[in-house]
């Protein structure tokens, strides 16, 4: 069985130790609890999507391991045209669910960016990494997994390293290193997407140095693995979550948990990585590199939400949607440019000799510049389109709308072109969801900040090369070095 | 007494009739009740700075009227140098508040407009408006009041003028006249701070022609009078202001209530306006130039304090706020551009022979423009600066952050540069606050949308005279017309 | 004989038929001319390229027909590969040239999109244009000519179609149909590299209804055909061109020409489309797809030689390049947007059956919106680390630099960091050629105006798709059509 | 007289001393050379303005020292409403000739800062510098003068301060102190409007410490002074100006001029400042606050211009200018948003007690920072409405246009909608005039960059301050200091 069912995946997930909270309480089934059903509800419809035959081209593919049909987020990229559909994966689950990817992204980038480090870090030191990611990979793919992945430590001051800390548990590491595993201590931050996956792939947070060998870990957990407590962070209205009605209008939604790990022993055969620091710059530079090109296509199918929810909204207040028509373009526009750029930014990429296709490291960063400003321009004209009601929410709850007192007025008010006065509301909310509540992805520090992005950008950008070319079309004689200091 | 106390005024609010409503249920005490009392606090603070001797210049004046000091925001404004201040005022309650002024903005404008507009019809039409206003105004500076001001309507839909509705109550109207006075329907939408305000101000929302002389009417209201129902909209994260904690960090706030009209009598001596259509458009014109000019100090404060949020950040963070100069730098232009803009809108506005100022309407509705842009670049700014627990305030919630079993694991990982993981994570809610939650005050669509702001740009920009210069300085000898359909 | 040799390709020109003018005087040889020299060398370097081992994998490729090296400008385009050689060519073109491709660029594209458009016309219609077409097309592989291209006619009132124009030679059109080939008359206007070309592709500016049929022209023809004129157009500060010294400091450049047929006789081998006008969409579509993926290469280009110019300027003010990091890496970002989205833009293209490769059209335009906006920010960023003597070029003339009576003052005030006054200077005047002068390429307008581009967006955008998207996330029953007029 | 007419101004010109130079030779009559008529055809607009009734409220004023009718430029401006109108001058000169105000701007600015700067050396050091002043200040006036302005030194190497340089005359400096005058020696760059102007204020590049002494000097200079050679810069298509028709369009222009002093001798009543440096400081905040408020006006007035512009080209192009629309309202705000936040800088100024009004420095360099931006929006859009034969004036020569032989095709090929052929080639020439040749301002650099402008922002606000007011909303009890380095 390599596609798994909706069913298969829920009771899977119903069958986990329970080791979420959030409100102070442990959640008991993820797959009912109004705090993470929204977000089990997405990651089940990119199941369902591989069942789709409208779809299946998008959520399937053939394994380059087994030749069996798998779920696409479990599959090795073994070509440009495969790293595309990662995009277009994630601008279609978008259009789905209406918000973040979630556990569909980073297990999957994951898996490619050690199959290709790991047959380096063998080839140069003799461990045997890559075939146990080879071994748990095949795993991976026969049980149509949902890994999330988790590379933000708690990081604690800024300006320190790792081992610099004063508490050295603020990024995650080898406490204790066992003939038959590893124990792990730390915190990881804001990893999406947790109360719907069945494993989490532990990465590292940045490239280390010799002093931080003990950060330098790579493994995969099953997500309700002894010593790991897991807490769901809060999000924009997200209490709304508990409410009834229709004030979070969606059945879908994306979670961000902190993941607490107090000594939890990892055996070998799931762990990829254990002190070669040498290596963590390699998986950095290539797992952004892939993750920066493809999260353009998030914001573009979450833009292409807005577009529509745009051209509604128009509709209920008693408007033509071409009325705003160049605002409409404007924000087309901006989901075409991050989609395309990183697709641009995958077809300038190049195969590794492990066989998978790894995306261009300069412009991939260059897409995250961009993610990290348009979908707040895009975000604005979709509340401008809107109007008031949209900008913050600003409509009575849900309580007050179907209130016996007053609700028959609210409704009487909120009623305006076409469409009823809950259809109205409900397109406003969702706008509000969008763009301002608990709809929207963390996307400008996702997988890392744009000012990281940007020192990427004029460290891989030839400086001196370009220098050159203006030094000769000027016909300069002499050297124009840069000054001492 | 013209210049109440926080305790005179308190005790005021406490003695009305309680018609204010949300999530369904009455709230008894405005003052205490979570929903309402942090935008209580924000008005109190209004009337606390007038006795501040730092302060007092802005926030009291010496009444054209009477001579006597007066809080500022009952004041006629007689000068450029009156109307500077209150962008200045305005400014500054961000600072003290965080968010929207409300009932100390639209009620003070309301009489400066109708001050001048009174004047004019009853010099044509031979009504006695301007004598009711001057009473009731003599009672709104001695009394000390928050008047809060309600223009937009319900409106319906937006393609019909409000005679065209097919539920004519979709605007506020005259539904019956009196010897006494008037009977009004319909509702207001979006109205700032009514919760915090002892009056309201009724305005047209709209320039109406003849057949729309039902819903030209001005008047003002004590918030409680009979016949009246609010309910106050939905905020972002607003049900975390029921919550224990600092989820919501600041004891200040705005709200944004629903005005459902059913059948009110306003007696005579409170009715500024009652049919005479032709002069709408005035009320809106001179209203929207002075509100325009002026908002872009409401943003230029609030973004002064994301100025500071962000600095506390980096330093929580564990980095200097130097840093991050380049982007605090473009959040400081971004405010003063606001700011400054509107100043120079109200020095190039002009006297009404009334004697009190009218802004400028080109350069105060491009201002508008700006209003509703800017401020999204500083939020992103800010949220840059933060990190990825600022972005969508990911972080886990105050129950978990003093969770018996975990708290102090939260505690532990969110601890980072200067001062407690506490400290870190109230800065943090205060930016999620002040950029993504409740704090965001409705600036785009505010006062009108920025559409209506590119029509006045528009048409009052002297296209052809700028045409002329062209054709003059290009040596051209023939007309250049617009061609024919 | 198919990489033709710089000697080859300018004594090919010295042989034609003087018919290019500029200033009121026909150019007698444009390899000499100082009018023309400078595109032709651009276009030299292009040549000389092909036998450059370290650019031959760029410049040079295997026919696809006869398996021949040919330069690759001469190529079909069988693969994303290969137009992904498309922009990487024109970039570097520019890093070669510091300015537009002209000949080297459209006719190579009119090769491809006609090879797959005459495929259809002959499969529908009986024709053989694709057979003519090839049979040219192994000509210009074989002899290793430069093709220029020519698609925007004169148009005359933009409101009316070509058979509506008062004149109807404001559009290139076929006055006489003879057995032997056709008889063409109007003017193709701002056509880029005409001078250093030797072939003209002439392609309609428009797509075309069955009014306008004599309008749906496709030929060849050699640039000094009998009945054609043509007349250089002028660019900023080109009569410096015509000066001494190095206030132009390069040696190569662009032209655009104004081309007037007058009853130019094409013979049939040279017509590949003679008033099949259904076909003309087709061709535009197909051809802007292309040539608006592969300009963003055009502007990277340009703007990698101004972050190599903005690096000098800083250093010969005195000052290190790593002072206006921010600019810079800014600079490059815009320049690797554009790239790399053209690059998305082909990525995502289809093969058609004709065996050629079309880039996808949506992205594609997208991609045109922001080459006619990002460039101008890079300039103005250019400009901005440059200082005052670069934005407007504001230094004494080489005369005076040179002047015995005051020449050695200019020298010793302009003087200031690394290198000599006139290494400054020339450095300046690099920029102020980029930015703001003769090489500053028009690429707003070329290829089509940024409006046009806009359209295509919205167009090709699935606006209801999309609001279906938002329809079900927000669970609306009913549907939301668009109001009735 | 104060009011000087056209012919007075204009005979006095001719009567100077012929030490103007470009292209290598000296300009015997700046009144009718083809270098130098356009910038003095300018200026004496500006002096009829003052004659013109419709004018005379903006170009005239009663001088507040012998209440005689003076001509604006002259004034000191005692209140904010004479500061606007000095931004109202500016618009308006702009609309009168295009471009820069030149001589008509920085001599007038130069007079108001140094009259308060000198009233406070002359009261701590005992100086007569404002009595001095003064006494020039009557002649200024009284004569109806024009007094251009120079503060850009050479400067050298950026690094470096004056008194570090290799060349200390690569800023103007004190060589010689005489009983009854200085001796000066050292150039200033890209001063404006010089070959119109009468004299010459002579003011700091920078703020200087001690050991820069020599460098601090203010003076005021005739034009024609022994030992001062000008050699006027270059500018985008200035070779035009040389030559027959209208392919430069306007009779008006700019210039910018390097000033060569070799030991010119400055007698003490025209000296203002000759060493005391501690003054230096306020010099350049006062002037450049003042400078870059007012500029806003200057690049509003040209996007007035371009804003007729462009209507203009949409007609001769066929179209309705409302079909641009929202174009046409963008390039309006821009004009707006520099315009009025100027104004609003002047408003938020203060009087010094010498009784002159002084500029917000704060919100004053904002504006600068946006006029560095904003114009080069407007120019695109300018651009983008014209069509590809504005863009980089992509138009045949006025040589061509008129040619015997092939001026008729040209002719023919250019008319396109309303008016002529020579009307729509006179539009898109004034278009590339005004945005890509000889009629751009230098408003990036002009007055300073935009970097310091920046810096001045960033010093000016009061980060602590609003760090404060997030401390205290965030209910934060700690403090949260920069940490340590």
């Amino acid at each position: 069985m390599a596609l798994r069912t909706r069913d298969q995946y829920l009771s899977a997930l119903k069958q986990m130790r329970p080791n979420i909270h959030k409100f102070g309480e442990v959640i008991e089934d993820v797959t009912t609890h109004p705090v993470t059903r929204r977000v089990v509800e997405s990651h089940a419809r990119g199941i369902d999507a591989a069942h789709d035959p409208k779809l299946a081209d998008i959520f399937s593919t053939k394994s380059s391991l087994t030749g069996e049909v798998i779920h696409r987020n479990s599959s090795l990229m073994t070509s440009p045209e495969e790293m595309i559909y990662n995009s277009k994966f994630k601008r279609k689950m978008y259009h789905l669910t209406g918000s973040c990817t979630g556990g569909l992204c980073v297990g999957w980038n994951g898996l490619n960016v050690m199959w290709s480090v790991t047959s380096e870090v063998d080839a140069a030191l003799g461990t045997d990494y890559h075939a146990r990611l080879k071994e748990w990979g095949l795993g991976f793919q026969k049980k149509g997994l949902i890994v999330c992945g988790a590379l933000t430590d708690a990081k604690g001051n800024r300006k320190l390293k790792p081992h610099q800390q004063a508490d050295l548990d603020h990024n995650v590491r080898i406490v204790e290193r066992r003939p038959d595993g590893i124990v792990i201590r730390g915190a990881k931050h804001m990893i999406c997407g947790v109360a719907a996956a069945d494993e989490i792939f532990v990465l590292p947070g940045s490239g280390y140095g010799e002093a931080d060998k003990d950060f330098a870990l790579v493994c995969v957990v099953p997500k309700d693995i002894e010593g790991l407590t897991i807490v769901e962070a809060r999000r924009p209205s997200d209490s709304r979550e508990l409410e009834q009605g229709f004030d979070i209008p969606t059945e879908t939604g994306i979670t961000q948990a902190y993941l607490l790990f107090q000594d939890v022993f990892v055996p070998n055969e799931r762990v990829f990585l254990a002190g070669e620091f040498q290596y963590t710059a390699s998986i950095l530079t290539r797992f952004t590199a892939t993750y920066r090109a493809c999260i353009g296509a998030c914001v573009a199918g979450q833009g292409d939400v807005m577009v529509g929810a745009a051209a509604l909204i128009a509709r209920a207040n008693g408007l033509s949607a071409k009325a705003f028509r160049d605002k409409l373009t404007h924000m087309e526009l901006n989901n075409e440019t991050t989609f395309s750029m990183g697709v641009g930014a995958i077809a300038l990429g190049k195969m590794h000799p492990s066989g998978v296709w790894l995306a261009d490291s300069l412009t991939g960063h260059a897409n995250k510049i961009l993610v990290a400003t348009l979908p707040y321009e895009t975000k604005r004209l979709c509340q401008e389109v809107g109007g008031g009601i949209v900008e913050t929410g600003c409509m009575p709850s849900y309580a007050d709308f179907t209130s016996p007192d007053y609700g028959h007025l609210i409704q009487k008010y909120l009623k305006a072109g076409a469409g009823s006065a809950e259809t109205r509301a409900r397109v406003a909310r969702l706008i509000e969801w969008l763009t301002i509540g608990a709809g929207v992805p963390g996307c400008m520090h996702g997988g890392g900040s744009p000012d990281g992005a940007r020192m990427v950008v004029f460290g891989a950008s030839p400086l001196e090369e370009y220098a050159g070319y203006a030094h000769s079309l000027a016909g300069i004689q002499e050297d124009l070095p840069e000054p001492a200091k």
